[in-house]
């Protein structure tokens, strides 16, 4: 799992510091998550290929999150991109995009979906055989929702020397990677942990942004492998978190303590700090397993 | 008269190629002229005040003209911006910009003004004590407009020394500026221009993109100082202009030769060519007072 940040800065951009935008790399999906101004723009720059994101996330309607959407649409129209396209947001989000295209007289020539969510508990939103995503309801100005990226859990792992030791038929691996028995042409039966491993455990992310502080997020979220959750404050301006509806490094930490993530990635920092080290200083002080985003940074899941 | 590229390329943002904007510094107005997406970015590194810029003209509603506005006006309001804000464009515009405030429960603390245009003929669409800006009918795939902006002449040049000769009361140097004759106490009348200079000619700068091309347009453009037409495509591509309702650089060459004007500068270049020395070259074979927009490219005129 490889997750890409292309911006984690609120609000406005600025010459280097780009609005939420970031791609996870997970199963062969390319997700995108977010999509603020200039994503496209940020995307070429990190040699990520347009064609291969099927699958976009919108976390919120304000502008800073969903603003380069409409551009990162249009361009994939110009570069006759033809394979489907899906657009998972909130209620809107069809309206935002399809009056943009219909005022400059355009059109996609792709099949183009969207998937509108209004629901406020979490569901299972997307799903195939290898992953699932569900939305996980924050608490924002504005309807807003998070999202879990699952990985299913894979098959177990064949021990093909013993595989082979017993002579098995190369047709039967399949139902063994399965979990299933085997009864040899002896009448022997193998059980199945004879011949496998336990596969590597299911990673998934958490991707949360914007929100308060929101401890009701994290049973859903519980023991995630990396854990991105929103740090637009640090302590001294936590009394601007009511009334934005916006969470400080340390109330990002303290999720993440409670949730036993594998790591915490912070993001979505104010314009008004003029360095970084802040956020990771108070969020280390509650829980030591935290990194910063920072526009371009690869993170290895 | 100060024009700053801020992207001059057409179609797709690259990572460094940005789509159409600029700003042209006419008599102390900051005239922004269309807005791709990452205008604001662009108009940051360029230190360029966003809340100097009262009105905006906008071409037309094609992506890479538009893209980045919505971004912009979001962003004054988030920085408070109180000063009124203007502007022009095509009808549709309005709503362009409305739905999504409305969608991203977004309203901007300034006054916001739209002028939308739908007349096919020329018209003067803003005027103050110094300047006046007429649209310009263009041919493009959707209705598009170029604008032309033009300096209101200045007062005549009062020739002081001569003025102090004849021992002038300084209370009448206004309506000397202004050219009106003066009587003196002896009863003798001076004539204007025996006190004073002609003033510099007024200044203008037509901007004409999108268009295929028309030659129409040479009638109203005539004697501009500047004019920035469209190069989309070199002549090797141009069966591609009856379908993109785009131009080729010689064509633009033929209109600023028609026109007489006195610097032609290129831009809207399409991403297939991998230097622009070709648009020069092509363009300069018609008409040698040529210059390539780049971006962040600085014209005075």
């Amino acid at each position: 799992m490889k997750l890409t940040i292309l911006g984690c800065y609120s609000a406005t951009p600025r010459a280097n510091a780009h609005t939420t935008a970031q791609v996870l790399e997970i199963k062969n999906h390319y997700f995108l998550i977010d999509c603020g101004e200039g994503t496209q723009r940020q995307l070429r720059r990190y040699k990520i290929s347009f064609s291969r994101i099927k699958h976009i996330f919108i976390s919120h309607l304000h502008g800073d999150h969903v603003y380069g959407l409409i551009g990162f649409i249009s361009s994939m129209g110009l570069l006759h991109r033809e394979k489907e396209l899906h657009v998972h947001g909130p209620k809107g989000i069809k309206k935002l995009i399809l009056t943009q295209l219909k005022l400059s007289e355009s059109y996609t020539p792709f099949p183009l979906y969207f998937h509108e969510l209004t629901q406020t508990q979490p569901e299972v939103i997307f799903e195939d055989d290898k992953v699932t995503v569900e939305n996980i309801p924050l608490d924002h100005r504005i309807y807003t929702n998070g999202y879990l990226f699952k990985e299913k859990p894979s098959d177990r792992k064949l021990l093909i020397e013993k595989a082979k030791a017993y002579d098995i038929d190369v047709a039967l691996y399949n139902n063994i990677k399965k979990g299933k028995d085997i009864r040899l042409d002896s009448g022997v039966l193998l059980k199945n942990e004879e011949l496998t491993a336990d596969p590597p455990p299911p990673k998934s992310y958490a991707f949360c942004s914007d929100t308060a502080y929101k401890p009701d997020i994290v049973s859903q979220i519980k023991g995630v492998t990396a854990l991105y959750h929103e740090a637009t404050f640090q302590e001294d301006h936590s009394d601007l978190c009511d009334y934005t509806k916006h969470s400080t490094a340390k109330q990002a930490a303290r999720i993440a303590e409670m949730a036993q993530v594998g790591k915490l990635i912070l993001g979505h920092y104010s314009g008004r700090y003029s360095s970084l080290s802040g956020f990771l200083e108070e969020a280390k002080s509650i829980f030591s397993k935290t990194a910063l985003a920072e526009d371009g940074k690869v993170f290895k899941i």
